[in-house]
């Protein structure tokens, strides 16, 4: 790896860019020029280069770039070109939601256990997975290796959540819920949060209203 | 509005504070240190005084901010002061927890209608709404004053979906599907992905582990 400082936009933008070449992968297409890449993407080509410049070279001068071999490589960039075993808890809708998805494994993930502390949810089985109770998390993140836990509990539970798993020895939490969680320095928390992309939208509709009237008024 | 241009990273910034604040203002806390408020936001003092900066002045000297009156302003600048109407197409899991949840009006949001093709779910009813059938869409739109459009279809079917939004004179979608969409320049798109959070998780774990690799060789 050429640097362990890589900006956060990359890596979302490296998402992007899987997606976009798993598709072209899906249909078979096996070469893709930086300029159909970069329009499929909705970025200009420097910026993938730019991209992509952070863990190596992968065009090829005058073919572009082969989909299934950058899908590999930035698989390997991001860690995912294996499987990380994750646990869930806080089986709501959204945490329900997320176990029946099937999109997991195809980007290297597996939910492999589901927690609830509701004693009429322990014990039911929701696609494939027995609900547990989280005072067993413990010993069945050592059994069954987990390395990453994901927070679907109601607000005023996810501090909780967040001190089973941490107890449990997981470093990496993924927080859908809308609390902010305290946790030791060596743990690291992703807050998901769709909200922004919609304030993004009201953001812009706003501004351009008021450009509209602006232009309205100039006239 | 001082400025029409703020960056991206600061409107998701936005949507932290406006959470932390909320919870303070649930527990009836009305004013905020902004050393307090940078703390539960996991950024520093500067950057939330840079952040609303560009809407206004709002920190009070010697006292910090004031909770109600930030969140009504934030929200101002946001422009989610009122209830948008959303439109959601695609009733599969994602979109019946979507449907369900219970957190869109607080934060300025309302599902006011459902629509999905396949004929088994039309006429289904899901958290008091009656799925239609998209060819209804466009006739819906107008009477039920709606201005965003939320994807929550398979990759397959999201490219359709927009057609739809966009002939029904929609300008703002929101797009769950794993799907790249074509929609005319006066169109805005945001695409939801909570895998990027993962990968930003995955690469950090890799990363840990190549300096755990490095210092052991060393030694």
């Amino acid at each position: 790896m050429k640097s362990k400082h890589i900006p956060r936009a990359t890596i979302q933008r490296l998402a992007v860019y899987l997606q976009v070449l798993e598709a072209l992968n899906d249909e078979e297409i096996e070469v893709v020029s930086s300029e159909a890449l970069a329009r499929a993407c909705d970025v200009n080509p420097s910026q993938i280069r730019k991209d992509l410049a952070y863990f190596g070279e992968f065009g090829v001068r005058g073919v572009g770039y082969y989909v299934a071999k950058l899908i590999q490589s930035i698989k390997v960039s991001l860690g995912t070109d294996r499987i990380w075993r994750t646990a869930l808890i806080g089986v709501g809708n959204l945490g329900r939601s997320l176990l029946r998805y099937k999109g997991f494994p195809k980007r290297g993930f597996q939910v492999v256990a589901a927690f609830d502390c509701d004693p009429f949810k322990i014990g039911e089985t929701i696609a494939g997975l027995e609900v547990m109770c989280p005072r067993r998390m413990k010993e069945n993140v050592k059994d069954m290796r987990i390395e990453i836990g994901i927070i679907t509990t109601p607000t005023d539970r996810a501090q909780r959540a967040a001190n089973y798993l941490v107890e449990s020895d997981i470093h990496c939490i993924l927080n859908f819920s809308a609390a902010r969680i305290h946790v030791p320095d060596h743990v690291f928390v992703e807050y998901v949060d769709f909200f922004h992309h919609l304030y993004a939208l009201t953001f812009k509709l706003n501004t351009s209203a008021v450009q509209r009237f602006e232009s309205f008024s100039k006239n």
